[in-house]
């Protein structure tokens, strides 16, 4: 507590926070002395069984040491104090808390930058207390002295959650801004991308419906579906841009500056000097890293392309076994067949995507990035192009070599349901399930205690200790992703598809809540400004869209039908017709603001200001040695007036102070 | 001179000079009061003949009052007080000069920022000294009071410029940093980028030549070249970018903030607030600009690109006339005459541009922007779309309808030689030797005066007074853009281009230095970042070439005669390969970083300084409010203490006193 002096001139190396309306700071300073004592935990702490006691006192140290010794300022408790006789098996176990004035220290430390003038005034003491990732403690995670780190749900706050949330089922929309309370703005943005995407996509779904229940095989209208696709998912995501700049901006964390982001937990590396911040931070050649990724990942993932590749083949080789078996019985039973080389595909197709994700995770941890966003970067780049590689190859396949337009609409349904079912009931239900049996072991044990003491605390720990860790939003993402591609590429021979995207959604924002509050811990709270990288391959995904669409039009039988004679005017004229889309694309892209009108003003304005701080700050810097070299020159001149016979150096010390006094006086 | 205290605290309002170096400026201050004197003539205002004598007494009181008044804070002269008597006709001309101190104060209203740490330094108090555009003075112009505003040349300092640059004819690079001093960013960059394009042509040149000379009519090695064309078009731009952000960076205009320009000096408007600087300016509503952009300028383009196709159209006439006519005659005189149709058709399509030119700067002055770079991207954007047309729509008819690849050479080659021809002679040799004739005129006038006063000024006024205005660097960067598309777009047909342009530039480069030195007036130094909207310009005709490169490649015979039976199957592969190239060239254009890192790095560092320089002063300014607020409470509780007989507000007067005594000890 001593470290900041509130109210007279802030300790600048403790780099204060900014920007807290000045009610609430005056609020948290007057409680900060009487709260202190009340302990509340953040995070817990799993230490492995073996870990000496030395090791445990220094992790202490550590943590409750002040930050000016290099701790961390933090509370730190273990967990069973009272429970020890009677449970042996959980003794490693410690809870993090943190005093108001660490909370918003941290807040600063995250560098959130916000509006101040406007109603909509950040609480961000509350909101951003799980933002404490503990670099230090995560190193010892990798070496295995540190099972698992995590911070504890708040019960209360989450059944509230929960309550506007998905418990009743309601079609309205989300508590966006609660989900960003509770979980941060990274899970808060996925959920609402999710909700937008399920909007847009219900245009989609209501032009299909007709096509898919009254004209089935009649591509006629094709030409008019397609073109649509195409300016829909232009338009989608150009107003995505414009909604998420929205929102972000009122959470204050559209300027957020990326650059000074710390280095990723994962990272190491030599120590040394960050030359944009002057912080001391581990430094890691990009040349190694470099070697790295294009001497090992990029052969790696091209063997895997390939891999991926031969599977496919694989399938067809089933599907047409399957096909023979069928012509060869003839039997109703082994039309059903037909889809069982599908099905499995599509499971093939879900496993080896999860096997992947492991070793590209792997991998891109490997290549050793200091920064969190160029991690995902590379992350999301590997597991992108095998995805979608993996998952379209044989659609392309049959569409473009087998041009079977029979089969590819058969494809892509089994695909499309298949993979929705497999990924809800694998994230979300079948993990509730076991969650729910767990829970129900670990009340029997915890109630066979001496009930005279309060096991709500123990109890919690327990639990949400044998969660799943929540490994980010890259999963779901991915899984929105792949239904977009599925909706977009081939989407006007199965006009369905969208409808299906649209169902699936719906559920997928009430599992996706469960998995989110019941089935894993508590993620740690990520600030964002957007869904990043995440937008420039939903935006490509679109691209190629246009290009699959024009191609399946010059490929249907109705519109060769128009071209009877020569085939190659037809070709010419739909590469004319997709030139011309694209370009109208991209001249869409680039006339649609990314930002509204209205954040564009005020972003420029909040340039102009930190501009302006800039200017005055370094001007005070120039006044203030301008001072200090006239102050040095009149002490030179005096030094000189006095007679040579005195020793020098003594002459000038004594010399300071009428010079000094000299200057005051005339300014 | 009052207005500010250098030595002691710095006066906020006048947003004194940041960034300055130590030494300088120290110098600049000491000798501010000894050079006061000593009058230099920075502009020139020439005021129309009748104008009455109180608008020149109040011309003159605006140019010198100080600027809290509302003033400019220059010096002021006429010209003519010793020679009025001698000559009567140049009675309105008059000399605006400016204290040292208020070009420090103009550099900083500008808004540079620089580095302040390295060795390159800039000096911009010369730098920059022409950077007064004086906006009111601007509005007299155009209401015919003022009938020119210009900045005097540096006689001494342009013969310095031209020993390195021009006069002596070597091969060697531009002294890009001099000329930067002397014009400004804005010409240094177009000089820059002039030669770094010229320097950039020559491998296509050198490539280019054998083709001409040994396989003219073969087109084998064809494929080849469109290749290698496609990838240096892509590589050269981005290479340019970085080699651009590493010159301005070391000018200090990189970082230069944008939106912060002050409106454009045409800008008319009913005066309001900025909200985003908060200052006070004519404010235009936008939707009007719409209504004017959309309503009356772009079918006004629409309706002059049909007439360019509709003179093409006689173009073609003319052709077939020609051609009958030869092979009615079949002589060697009529032959020639096959030329005289392209000939006619350039010098037509270079007198179409320069009138469709100034209209489409008529009807973007009208459409009122207030920023110059908004202005600047409405009338390149009409400008482009119109010359892209009048210049290559016959090219483009020619290898894509009439497909006939002999007249495309010969139409191409007339083209290019023609038009660069032209803007040669009238752009710098025909204005160049205009000037020299009336040098000699004035020269021989001035003369006849009597000699016993010093007449260099005068005579230096009533020269350049008549030269005529530099408009920018916009007909030299389109006539570049014009001249990369003739060498990208189907340079594959005539590998000569590239070589043509590279002799065209090297002459460029000596014509447009001579323009600039001693055609024009010496134009208003303006500061840029980038070649600006000319960077995405070149970027689109790079995606053009490509398009148009593979369809020549496709309709070689070389080509065609691989695939004889299915014509079909050829337009998909060249398909499918341009949609490659495109890939290939985004992906390109995408992972070479605009910026080198070394200037990433120092970007990210101001930018981190310039946030914590904001944050600092927003946690003193919640300090001061706090402390403030503190002490109104501690008054309001004195007041509640004092008997409640007295008057309440006079005695809440008297409790500030004690009570604020009483908050000072405290903190």
């Amino acid at each position: 507590m001593a470290a900041v002096d509130w109210t007279g001139n802030p300790n600048v190396e403790e780099r204060p926070v900014h920007g807290v309306s000045l009610s609430k700071m005056k609020g948290i300073l007057s409680t900060v002395d009487t709260c202190e004592s009340s302990f509340t935990p953040l995070v817990v702490i799993e230490l492995a069984q073996d870990v000496k006691e030395e090791t445990k006192e220094w992790l202490k140290s550590r943590i409750i040491s002040p930050k000016k010794d290099g701790g961390a300022q933090l509370l730190f408790r273990p967990l069973l104090n009272k429970y020890e006789k009677e449970t042996l098996e959980n003794q490693n176990l410690y809870l993090v808390g943190a005093s108001n004035i660490r909370l918003l220290l941290g807040a600063e430390a995250v560098g959130l930058v916000k509006e101040c003038t406007d109603g909509a005034m950040r609480a961000f003491t509350y909101r951003t207390r799980h933002n404490f990732k503990g670099f230090h403690v995560r190193r010892l995670l990798t070496s295995g002295i540190v099972t698992q780190v995590f911070p504890l749900h708040d019960t209360e706050a989450l059944k509230k959650l929960e309550d506007t949330w998905y418990t009743r089922f309601a079609l309205k929309y989300q508590p966006i801004d609660s989900i960003r309370g509770y979980f941060g703005e990274t899970i808060a943005l996925y959920f609402g991308f999710l909700e937008y995407f399920t909007f847009a996509l219900i245009p989609m779904a209501v032009i299909g419906l007709p096509y898919y229940l009254f004209v089935w095989e009649d591509y006629d209208k094709y030409v008019i579906f397609a073109s649509f696709n195409l300016i829909w998912s232009t338009v989608i995501l150009e107003v995505w841009k414009r909604g998420c700049a929205n929102m972000t901006y009122r959470w204050g964390t559209l300027v957020m500056k990326r650059q000074f982001e710390e280095p990723r937990p994962g990272f190491h590396g030599v120590l040394g000097i960050n030359s944009v911040t002057g912080r001391e931070e581990p430094v890691y050649s990009s040349y190694k890293r470099q070697l790295r990724t294009y001497l090992v990942s990029l052969p790696f993932v091209c063997l895997c392309l390939y891999f991926s590749l031969y599977v496919m083949m694989i399938y067809f080789d089933m599907e047409d076994w399957a096909l023979s078996l069928h012509e060869d019985s003839g039997s109703e039973w082994t039309s059903l067949l037909l889809y069982v080389p599908s099905i499995v595909y599509a499971i093939v197709i879900e496993i080896m995507n999860r096997l992947y994700r492991y070793a590209a995770e792997f991998l891109t941890s490997w290549e050793n990035h200091r920064l969190e966003s160029a991690y995902q970067n590379h992350l999301v780049l590997k597991v992108l192009v095998f995805n979608f590689l993996n998952c379209f190859a044989s659609l392309f396949y049959i569409a473009f070599v087998l041009k079977d337009m029979k089969l590819l609409r058969q494809s892509l349904a089994t695909l499309l349901i298949t993979s929705q079912i497999l990924n809800q009931v694998v994230e979300s239900l079948l993990p509730y399930w076991l969650q729910r049996k767990y829970c129900a072991r670990v009340k029997r044990k915890v109630r066979a205690l001496k009930s005279d003491v309060d096991t709500t605390l123990y109890e919690q720990v327990l639990l949400e200790k044998e969660m799943g860790t929540y490994l980010g939003t890259f999963d779901d993402y991915l899984e929105l992703f792949l239904q977009f591609g599925y909706v977009s590429l081939f989407s006007c021979v199965y006009p369905l598809a969208a409808a299906f995207a649209v169902l699936n959604n719906f559920t997928e924002v009430n599992s996706d809540a469960l998995k989110m509050c019941r089935v894993f811990k508590r993620p740690f709270s990520e600030p964002s400004a957007s869904i990043g990288v995440w937008q420039l391959a939903f935006e490509t995904m679109s691209v190629i869209s246009v290009v699959t669409n024009c191609a399946l039009i010059g490929m249907s039988p109705q519109v060769n039908a128009v071209f009877p004679e020569s085939k190659t005017d037809l070709v010419l004229i739909v590469v004319a017709v997709e030139h011309a889309l694209l370009a109208l694309k991209f001249i869409l892209a680039f006339a649609i603001p990314d930002k509204p009108r209205h954040i564009q003003m005020k972003l420029a304005r909040l340039e102009f200001e930190s501009l302006e701080a800039l200017k005055q700050q370094q001007m005070k810097l120039v006044a203030e040695s301008l001072k200090e070299e006239s102050q040095e020159e009149e002490k030179e001149a005096a030094a000189c007036r006095m007679p040579a016979t005195l020793p020098q150096p003594e002459l000038r010390n004594n010399c300071i102070t009428p010079g000094q006094g000299g200057d005051a006086s005339l300014s």
